[in-house]
């Protein structure tokens, strides 16, 4: 079975996010100061062939482990989506 | 009312991902062979200050419209909480 993973990879809350911050700046800038609070991750989609669903949340969470996420800066969470 | 806006910025589907390929070579190359289709984009996540549910969309719109999202490469969806 074929599985869509989408993934988030976000700084760490207890982090500053300089990304976030410059993106904040830049809304008051157009005129959006309606908006706070701002960070900015990482969003990953990927097809995993798996056996069924706890296979496939193996290797996706393998991914985020090994190569996707920096665990000491970076938090990851995802969804699987069974595809037709 | 505050609402938090998860927004998604992903390369359009019809363009090359090389930073999408990188991933998948770097996932086959730790062993996960099972994964494909690798997409890689932006994950942003911000809280904003409006009357109502319509007005906090048109903001998030606005925001990705100008600032987060280059429409001309990628392509953008977010959702909506109203937080407590």
């Amino acid at each position: 079975m074929k599985f869509k993973a989408e993934i988030d990879v976000m700084p760490q809350d207890a982090l500053l996010d300089p990304q976030g911050k410059a993106v904040a700046n830049g809304l008051k800038n157009i005129g959006l100061s309606a908006v706070e609070n701002v960070r900015v991750g990482k969003h990953v989609t990927l097809l995993i062939d798996a056996a069924d669903k706890t296979a496939a949340e193996a290797i996706a969470d393998e991914a985020c482990r090994k190569l996707l996420a920096n665990p000491v800066m970076e938090a990851y969470r995802f969804t699987l989506v069974e595809q037709a």
